[in-house]
């Protein structure tokens, strides 16, 4: 009888298939890169957990052509309503506020989904790829190779993970031995691949108890469709509208009851605290507006807040952690799992890259850099957003709370963090320093997301959403602003500029740089009488490719970009990273600095 | 052996699947109606044909949820671009100017795509309603029951139609007898149903030859990408991008090869003239610019422009005919497509009604009423259009000549009318007369389309195109324009006016009005305080039809509804037809003016 399990090998090996590792899986699979992903659960989850996405994570989505189902089946967030203590001993409506506070983001509210319809969009997606998710199976032993030569090979295959089969077919567990060049482990807040690594979590439990419930409710409070943040007497409550006529609560959990069926390791005893006990609680806090216990509920859970990041995200680049398993906060913010999708988002193109052999192992240093930077900003926001979240109101008799001006200018100071419109990556290989050059395109942050800007298809005057050119397809964009070609001396300018770029790209990528980089131009014109023909051909791969900043033909949209984004006359280029992120910003006098900024990560050709 | 062929029942039977087929048989699937839709070719079209899909029918297909797919497949032309002879013998640009000249579209563009593509639309939508198209079935011999108290019953089957079924499984043709209440036939040019029925076509035949060719061109020419009109010394060529890197030419044939080349029937022999001298035509209409000739043709055809319409439309409003079937005019305009599809829009919901027994036959009269008299319209304007379009330019040698500018007014005069928006629907049972009411919404006009506007939703300030709400679900919408609730007097007016309302749909309907009616009601307020529990509770069936004319949280969208539908404080209710034509305007002080224009078309509950 052979004990030798069955040996395979992949290119990388996703472990968990939730947000994070399905993201991974789809952004892989659209690149066309060999990876399996596994789960140890043997159906995805149906209903509750995770289900805010934030502006920036729409975004994301869209690029991947994935926004349109979301915003199909999602709710949209556009308002929060604030409530407070009134005169007559119940709550009453302070004010209402725009839920998002980012004035460029493309889309201007948060969607609530649950999580299982939001995996079914990344699973319907990888599909189409050729991925699917294995299920179940369970890994049991994952090694390392402690060979320098093998750990900085990209061809090589140094991480041998053992895993355990169970399917209808096979109902006796069969084993297999999957040797990978990588592993992304995003197997959740209990991640077995962290474990196995020895990784620790930084960071503190809380003492604040909250309960979640979902439900479709009856109930007469005019702000039950709007996020809505109560502080009453009675405790603090937070309504977060669901798709289609759901409602999900969070309830703080003052009770003594709770705090006596806290267990030892801290979690909640669900036996002796039940759904009924938090409505009860939401039901306090929402007094006067009255609220029914419903037939059922969707959905709840007890937790505590704890707020840890992982000391590393990886071990030698070839084993990776990403979301819930490198880091844990608070969900009220709604944070939770577009962490955990942006993180696989930075990953995926950068392990495209690496084994494409386009960049060495090291690129995959920026990961950890980015991401567990973005991870304790996050956990910093979430300590200091919970403390006025869970205080008790100011009122004459309790003049230390918190009062509605604290925390409405806390939720607008963190607008920008909450919506993830904000977040900004540090200089490193693949964000140029802030240069001599940025003011070329002085609003176009470096290491900042490409902003949204509807621009004019020169061809066909069809107004076009610049973000939309983003695709993630791996491919590093330029953008370049080429000014206004009718004056010579600009033509001038940009043909010599062509020509230099030309030998740029070719020095990385030869005669296919066009499946490492793509050009779109945004020349200064009237869609009265300009012709797309006049850009330089180097510079045109196709005629999709060439734009105006005007306006569309009933005058309402674009001709702001430009403007918008701090370039003059003499034009400038910008690369963005196959992730939507900003890398550098130069002048078209010279294709020096991108070939600068390309050679900090790209290898050249021999 | 028994030489009965089977019998069968059905409530509609549409004979044709090409697009005005395919949206009667999708919209009756949508309402639920018992139909069959059966074509006598084996497979659907895969190229060519129609292909150009005005401003309202985007709106129309948008209100059966389609028109993403549309616009994500198709190619939208924003531009128009006039070219006219120039100093040095070739063409030279005049002028570009909007290809579409309807300011409250929706959609400020044309789409094209293949006439393939968009039948798939249809077929893949109707799927979801479990109607499909039966082929090849061959209809042989149609019998209408002269029987008076038959053709005035909605429940009997008058119709009698034999038609031969052929298919793999029997390759031997058998027969199938149809017993239907209704028939549609939308069998194209060369109908047989109308054929069946000696209804004869009337108007006439054009001189003009026109050639078709469409493949996806290599060329230098600036505009190739948006609806050109040329105007040559060699002739007249039209520019129609498509999908993709297609294009379509229209080029008129006056090489006298052609005329020697008709056919006793005023056809064109394809044996004789083929895509190269089509091709041919065009590259003198295009000089000084160049084209080469494509290694394959997508599609091409031949034609001479006949202008007719069907002296009648129905049989006893139990035989109807709609699309090509009832009339025939030139593709330069775009229109055929449009007009077939919204022949059967029109149809679809008055069968629904009358099936129902919602409404008598007499109903289905409106039909040709509506229909008829805007193929005549179309043909009217068609013969001014083609005269221009085909005429020679204007110059010093041809003074009698088609300038520049006369061409421009026609096409701008004209706007209306070739992007669908304009059609207006004269009084009849089912578009209330002009009457003392009008101004109460002064720019909603009785008898034309519901014009888009954004509105707010109340309970979750989510900015929603008012037309997204007037869905093709066969429900007639009360639009209540409620003024502002706060003001006390006003608000005595609204709830006297719900409850005389309630009274007035429940005349009709009993009390599963909500199967027949939907109201939507939107008021004057802020985002910031209103809350829309504050509407009297018979006018909101759910939190979703609570509306106020407010921007959106972005203050960019929205709140300019009152205004541009010319309604006042005082507010008023406008009933749009389950087509999305408005059919009645009247103020809040009373629900008399409603119930009157109700009672003109559907039958009070006894």
């Amino acid at each position: 009888m052979d004990i030798t399990p069955p040996q395979s090998n992949v290119d990388v090996l996703i472990i968990g298939a939730g947000p994070s590792g399905l993201m991974c899986a789809n952004a892989l699979g659209k690149a066309g890169v060999n990876a399996r992903i596994i789960d140890k659960r043997l159906v995805k989850i149906a209903a509750g957990q995770a289900d805010g996405i934030q502006p920036r994570t729409i975004e994301v989505l869209q690029s991947y052509g994935l926004a349109d189902r979301l915003l199909q089946e999602g709710n949209q967030m556009h308002m929060a309503a604030f409530y407070n203590p009134g005169k007559d001993g119940g709550i009453e409506l302070t004010a209402r506020a725009p839920d998002v506070t980012a004035p460029t983001a493309r889309y201007p509210f948060e969607v609530t989904l649950h999580q299982g319809a939001i995996e079914s969009i990344f699973l319907d997606s990888m599909r189409t790829y050729g991925v699917k998710v294995e299920r179940p199976i369970v890994p049991t032993r994952m090694e390392l190779s402690s060979n320098p030569s093998e750990l900085l090979d990209p061809q090589a295959y140094p991480v041998k993970v053992t895993v355990q089969h169970s399917d209808d077919s096979h109902p006796e567990r069969q084993a297999e031995v999957i040797h990978a060049k990588f592993v992304v482990g995003a197997d959740g807040a209990h991640s077995w691949v962290r474990k196995t690594f020895g990784i620790e979590m930084q960071g503190e439990q809380t003492d604040y108890v909250w309960g979640v419930v979902d439900f479709t409710p009856d109930t007469d409070f005019p702000d039950i469709r709007n996020r809505c943040v109560i502080h009453s007497d009675s405790g603090s409550c937070m309504v977060i509208p669901r798709e289609g006529d759901k409602v999900r609560l969070y309830i703080q959990l003052a009770d003594p009851k709770v705090k006596e069926n806290l267990t030892l390791d801290g979690r909640v005893d669900r036996s002796k605290i039940g759904p009924l006990d938090i409505l009860e609680a939401a039901r306090r806090a929402l007094h006067p507006y009255r609220i029914e216990t419903p037939e059922k509920f969707d959905w709840w859970t007890l937790y505590i807040i704890g707020q840890r990041v992982a000391s590393k995200y990886s071990v030698h680049e070839r084993v990776l952690i990403a979301g819930d398993a490198c880091h844990t906060h608070s969900p009220k913010a709604g944070q939770g799992m577009n962490a955990s999708m942006n993180d696989t988002h930075n990953i995926a193109w950068k392990l495209a890259y690496v084994l494409r052999g386009w960049a060495d192992v090291s690129l995959l240093q920026t990961y950890e850099f980015e991401r567990r930077q973005y991870a304790q900003d996050l956990i910093s926001f979430d300590k200091k957003f919970s403390t006025l979240f869970s205080g008790k109101p100011k009122s004459e008799l309790n003049l230390d709370g918190v009062s509605h001006d604290d925390f409405m200018q806390a939720f607008q100071t963190f607008g920008g963090f909450t919506s993830g419109i904000g977040v900004h990556y540090a200089a490193s290989p693949i964000v140029a320093s802030h240069s001599k050059h940025q003011h070329f395109a002085s609003r176009l942050i470096i290491g900042e997301r490409m902003p949204p800007q509807t621009v004019l298809r020169t061809a066909d005057s069809r107004p076009v959403e610049l973000q939309d050119l983003l695709v993630s397809d791996t491919k590093l964009k330029l953008l370049l602003f080429l000014g206004d070609l009718s004056n010579e001396d600009q033509f001038a300018v940009v043909e010599t500029f062509a020509r230099e770029l030309t030998i740029v790209l070719e020095s990385f990528a030869g005669n296919e740089w066009k499946e490492m980089f793509e050009i779109v131009t945004i020349s200064i014109g009237r869609k009265s009488d300009l012709k797309f023909t006049g850009v330089p051909a180097m510079l045109r791969s196709h005629w999709t490719k060439v734009f105006i900043d005007d306006c569309d033909v009933t005058e309402t949209k674009g001709g702001h970009a430009y403007d918008a984004y701090g370039v003059d006359v003499q034009g400038a280029a910008v690369v963005v990273r196959p992730d939507g992120y900003i890398g550098c910003v130069a002048s078209l006098e010279s294709a020096e600095p991108v070939d600068q900024y390309l050679s900090d990560f790209l290898r050249k050709r021999s």
